[in-house]
């Protein structure tokens, strides 16, 4: 369209299943520009990131430093898929808003990194601010299904009840890290342990009901949170592991948030190998009422991917500092970066 | 919550049904003043506002101009809904844009309002830019369910083909002007006369094509739209009128957005008295391909009153100018206009 127009600069961070899913997707989009990848993990550094991808060499390897990667260029936005929690994301942040790149990142606490780590989100932001740079923490869920669009559809309502959420995805579609996440093929004894020491579990659940809440002006004092076993009801085979009937297929993890003992949001996830009908379903108790349903849900790895790549205008957009999904302008496909 | 806290003083401009409702609405949310009303019809013109919509009387009466409702006052928001077209509602907003108001109307036209009127838009925008006003046309359709929504859930899309919303409303639950509006009554002879001189149909479905197509960057060079009669398969009785069998219960109102020959947005709108299924599809085709149906449909004038309401604390925010949906911040409630 316009063949002068300068190509974002984009960084991946983080190289495990869904930062190779989004550097696939960069690759395809008009507009963009991969150059440079980092991941400390020894099987990828030095490789071809092309080559890992089972596509054509892109005279790109994986460098186990953002110094390493950006070899001297400058880059736009970094895209970040590294863990799922701000403390231990802190020091990678860190050094991208040092380098000046703003960050578009799948950390699941960074939807609403203030929630379980008011300390370092403030530091972030700080720092942010006095390098110019944006950072959001987004993603299908967190960042989408169970907080954002609730918030986005009760747009149509002149008052708010109550906000349930359900989700059902079937885990045996999904990435190696999450069928493990989700406990499948555990006995459904080790099940339990590792829930109660919280070892299992969906991370962003609690972050949703406090996205919600912020966006609503709800003062919650209460969010409680329970992780069960979804028990297979037959033996699964899939992609990388069994599941034998009688184990768990997976979890069914429910998250509620109150005020004066009303329980105001309802978020129940439930994610196992051997799912037959995935889907979203969205309903607002308030006027009028909306009940929405997504058949088949919405997809996770792609549509996770999407919700990094799509942020891209937004973020570049934005004020400088850690910003959030609800107070950006509203998101959308980004179907060619030339014209932005 | 902040008893100190100032109000968002509201003007009502227009006091037909859906300013009635907005009224209703603006009286029973915390955090904003009703100020003044303004509507030209002699039938309201010096009456109760309280009264006219059957509740304790206010105080404050409709005035037929705006400098006897505002009677010296300064409001922050007018909330202005009066008729369809950006060439009859230029002079009003420029009289509420000289006013120094904020405003956000339910002109259908103005959701995109360049479309159809370039030279008008670029006036109204420059003239808002100089008195520092924001002026946005929003509502549930056009403004929300076939246009803001599928651009919202594209944002979890990698990329899009084609996007199709279907929408099927009860007209017979719905305000008479709207019931006139979808030809209900009409012999279908009639109608076709009046749908041909384009007398009958939904004003705002090309302004959804062309805001759907403007947010992802598709350059269409074409749309098309028909307009058609739902024939009624029995007799109906409305709170307002009557529709015999064969007549027109409402219409089937279809517009399509091409590039290329290829259709890329389909929007499939049925308004009519007796349909037993309201509800609102959403399918974009694309990756992952998204399908989201809202049992019920989303409701018609609550939801555009809604709309109007919670895009207050936007429309304050926002930079001077004639701004769009898409570009503003991800809406949703106003649950209590004090927290703003």
């Amino acid at each position: 369209m316009n063949p002068n127009k300068k190509k974002i600069k984009v960084l991946q961070y983080g190289f495990g299943p869904i930062g190779q899913e989004t550097v696939r997707a960069v690759l395809k989009k008009e507009g963009l520009e991969l150059i440079g990848v980092v991941d400390i993990s020894p099987k990828l550094v030095g490789k071809d990131v092309g080559e890992i991808l089972g596509e054509k060499r892109l005279g790109i390897s994986v460098k186990q430093s953002l110094a390493e990667a950006l070899n001297g260029q400058k880059a736009d936005i970094a895209l970040h898929t590294t863990t799922s929690f701000v403390k231990s994301v802190k020091p990678q942040l860190e050094e991208l808003i040092r380098a000046g790149i703003n960050v578009v990142s799948s950390t699941e606490e960074l939807l609403i990194p203030h929630l379980q780590s008011p300390g370092e989100a403030k530091e972030i932001d700080e720092l942010a601010k006095a390098y110019n740079v944006t950072i959001l923490g987004t993603g299908v869920n967190p960042g989408f299904v169970m907080d954002t669009l609730p918030l986005f559809l009760s747009s149509t309502c002149l008052d708010v009840k109550k906000i349930e959420a359900r989700r059902e995805v079937d885990a045996g579609t999904r990435r190696l890290p999450l069928q493990k996440k989700v406990g499948a093929g555990l006995d459904v004894d080790d099940f339990k342990k590792l829930a109660k020491e919280k070892k299992l579990g969906h991370i962003g659940l609690i972050e949703s009901i406090a996205l919600i809440a912020e966006g609503l002006g709800w003062k919650l004092d209460d969010i409680q949170e329970s992780v069960e076993p979804v028990v297979a009801d037959k033996n699964y085979k899939t992609k990388y592991l069994e599941v034998q009937k009688g184990q768990a297929a997976g979890l069914k993890h429910v998250a509620k948030g109150f005020k004066n003992k009303e329980e105001l949001i309802h978020l129940d996830l439930r994610m196992y190998v051997g799912a037959k009908e995935p889907y979203d379903y969205i309903h607002i108790i308030g006027t009028p009422e909306i009940k929405c349903k997504f058949e088949g849900g919405i997809a996770g790895d792609q549509a996770t991917v999407a919700s990094l790549i799509n942020s891209i205008p937004r973020v570049l957009k934005a004020s400088p500092g850690l910003v959030t999904m609800y107070k950006l302008p509203v998101p959308y496909a980004l179907i060619n970066a030339n014209v932005l």
